[in-house]
């Protein structure tokens, strides 16, 4: 199976958040082999969920991964993403698309918000 | 120095994010000793930061960290907050308000999100 990871954002009209996607997508192509990694923005600039989840199709992915980037459960990962996936596997009959939990309340997030946290005290 | 904690999140209609979020601050409390640490939603429900940050000085503080939980920067983290912490400088002149950085990509993010990857290979 050739294997797409599709990274879900909310989008910005900041150029700094999008970069930040852009550079995360960048490390998740890094740390993964053979796996083809597409954006998506859920909100205000494209690509869109379709568009991104055909983009990896066109890419001969035949299984998706949807990893939403975002912190908690929300309109967005709940209803939003699970819709776009829907749509998806009925353009796509052939291809499985999962989606991934969002981040959630989990130690490394506890552990980077004490770090900053304590450098807002140190500075 | 009495510190506070002002854990800011985006805000949502959905009762299991924002439960996450009360349950994320009472870690906070648990974790940091004698500290305040107060809720402030930036969008769709009470209570706003001016809120949050009157509850703070309320409670005695002289020092607040305001502890954006979003992955990166966008409006909420580069204008609606330093905008509500400038405000409560005002009102508060004698109190010392701070702003922490958004998580951004960190590794302990990038692990986390590999888990996930994992965890949805797998399912």
């Amino acid at each position: 199976m050739s294997g797409a990871i599709l990274l879900a954002d909310h989008g910005s009209r900041r150029a700094e958040a999008n970069e930040q996607v852009e550079a995360l997508a960048q490390i998740l192509r890094d740390r993964i082999a053979d796996t083809i990694v597409e954006i998506a923005h859920l909100e205000l600039l494209p690509p869109d969920m379709t568009t991104a989840i055909d983009r990896c199709v066109q890419q001969g992915a035949t299984g998706i991964i949807v990893l939403p980037y975002f912190l908690g459960p929300g309109r967005h990962t709940r209803k939003d993403i699970p819709e776009a996936i829907e749509a998806g596997r009925q353009r796509h009959p052939g291809v499985e698309i999962r989606m991934a939990e969002p981040l959630g309340i989990h130690e490394k997030v506890i552990d980077l918000l004490l770090e900053r946290i304590e450098q807002a005290s140190r500075d």
